[in-house]
């Protein structure tokens, strides 16, 4: 078997962790040739994604060594294959959590790639050919054209890099529940990565925004900042009983256990509880709750790739970019200690064109 | 205050319980003049429903004594009011779950007295006079006619009885969820009184129906006698893993504790589960699995006046009717004895109108 620098080849550079350490350090490795379908292009910035975190420390109990992370890759496209139809050298691109799926099941027939039972996760999955897919922390990218997105001229790349996980996420649920009509009241549980993007789409969509928090200290932010309409600290009893029956559907980001009774409270009739974050293990359901105002509990799971592409035009319509920290990277192992203590607004952003150097 | 018998000028007869001991008997009460807008008839039968021996009981807690019990109620008008523009003398006509609601929040305009907070039960509830309401184990009703249901001529009363409470509760979840449409197919979970009458619709509206149930031996029964297409023993793993992904929704009428998890598997992507029966305790919901199909769990309670009448027209429409075992008054407390146990194919219903006599 090819070892993983020779087995494809067009060298690349990207960071991998090597084990359950958490430590990520230079990695030479391949990328294959630009077939008929595929854009090729040079990585310019690449978001950190908790779920990142996760994959490096094997917290899933899926990884596989060498694991180069990475799935909010943005950049510059190099090259094209004979047949690729929608981009040409130059184009701004961007690939988010999936670089394949089996194109026959009807989830792909409907434009959910993202529910296909084939699809190809960015990194530490095997690809068509059999190889091992490796993410955006790295210098080049090879991609087919059917999971690669346009980012439009307008929209800084290191801002949107995050969209094209953080962003469809909680742009696809808002979406699919019909919490997407301006007027609606619409709760975000959850003021991190994926909810403060959340927020923008929200208001960008003309729904009112409560932020749902456990930190009575990022109120202001929530408000003043990200433009949310209200502000409720979960463990305030007070403020959660007032608010009772009050919205239409909420955005849970939070993957840590919590308890779904206070958030099924706030539900009006018919309201919708949207999980985009998955707690370990099995959370209470009171069912009763649910009866009594015909109230869902639902989960989302990322988008496919035709609404990706309609999210990051409606961002780049609206401005809307992830709050982040660009950093170089060298700074990744020090960002990652920071990112597991929830130490970062909002999300920390690779300079990967102007700090990752290959060595040769 | 008044006593029950003397509290209105209508003099009743009914069985109520008087104690949580589970036995009913004989009770003198009063109803009502015949209002404006009310309806007044003689009951004829009335079904029995398993909420009624959780109230009988105060199981839930929220029992008063007397308690007259009965919501699937049908009868003959006997009397109408001077405004009363939808029923005359000698129409056939029945009462659900509720008979009040305050016509002015968001549900009651959109035709959902059912999620009304301060929908009136039909049984042990305020009225909004401020008496208490008795149910259907009576030999007379007085009922505003919005809260009137019209039963159509080919319809039998005794089998159209359960479908005011146990039809609707079946049929608006499948209507609201979109589970209705003709080639889908929908599981049933728990082969009782709702059970059974969720395949009736469901084979109504063209939908391939599979009943879920942990007893073998109602496969025939399922099958043969009520046409659903197939059958699974939830227990039986091999089987609930062959149907895996299958389902486009499920109605689950068991309101004993029972694991989603095998359940949730069963649905394709954008599955939903729909409880419909209460476990008093809360479930173990694994989020994950709900995210990775985008599926959902939600909960419906019985429906509204208005897709009440819609469902009985559709059960005329298609001579759909519960499985009933008919039983005089005096058999009432064995029948709860045997509904207690699940010894009822499928729905026991009295016949008032032959068997309960006032003995003035």
């Amino acid at each position: 078997m090819a070892s993983s620098e020779h087995e494809h080849p067009k060298k690349a550079l990207g960071w991998a962790a090597r084990d359950t350490s958490g430590v990520l350090s230079p990695f030479k490795f391949s990328r294959r040739e630009t077939g008929e379908k595929d854009v090729t292009f040079k990585v310019l910035f690449c978001g950190i994604c908790h779920s990142d975190l996760h994959m490096v420390k094997n917290e899933w109990g899926v990884s596989t060594y060498p694991l180069v992370p990475g799935h909010e890759i943005v950049g510059k496209v190099t090259e094209v294959g004979s047949k690729v139809q929608k981009f040409k050298v130059g184009d701004k691109v961007g690939v988010g959590c999936l670089v394949g799926s089996c194109k026959s099941c009807d989830s792909c027939a409907n434009d959910l790639e993202n529910y296909c039972p084939k699809s190809v996760q960015t990194y530490g999955a095997k690809y068509l050919d059999g190889t091992t897919t490796y993410g955006g922390y790295s210098d080049i990218m090879v991609a087919n054209e059917d999971f690669v997105i346009r980012i439009p001229d307008n929209l800084p790349l290191d801002g949107a890099a995050p969209l094209l996980c953080a962003g469809i996420t909680t742009y696809s649920p808002m979406r699919y529940f019909g919490l997407d009509k301006p007027g609606m009241h619409v709760g975000v549980v959850g003021l991190g990565g994926l909810g403060h993007v959340a927020v923008k789409f929200a208001k960008a969509l003309g729904v009112k925004v409560t932020v749902i928090s456990t930190s009575p200290n990022k109120k202001d932010e929530a408000i003043k900042h990200l433009g949310a309409d209200s502000f409720l600290v979960s463990r305030d009893q007070d403020q959660m009983q007032a608010a009772m029956g009050t919205l239409d559907g909420i955005i849970d980001t939070v993957s840590a256990a919590h308890p779904l009774p206070p958030l099924i409270s706030l539900l009006k009739v018919n309201g919708k509880l949207v999980m985009v974050g998955a707690p370990e293990k099995p959370l209470e359901l009171p069912v009763f709750s649910l009866l009594m105002g015909r109230k869902i509990v639902a989960g989302s799971n990322i988008g496919g790739i035709k609404e990706t592409q309609e999210m990051i035009d409606l961002a780049a319509k609206h401005n809307i970019t992830a709050d982040i920290e660009v950093i170089p990277i060298d700074y990744l192992n020090t960002a990652m200690e920071r990112l597991a203590k929830g130490d970062v607004r909002y999300r920390f952003v690779i300079d990967i064109g102007n700090t990752l150097k290959s060595a040769t």
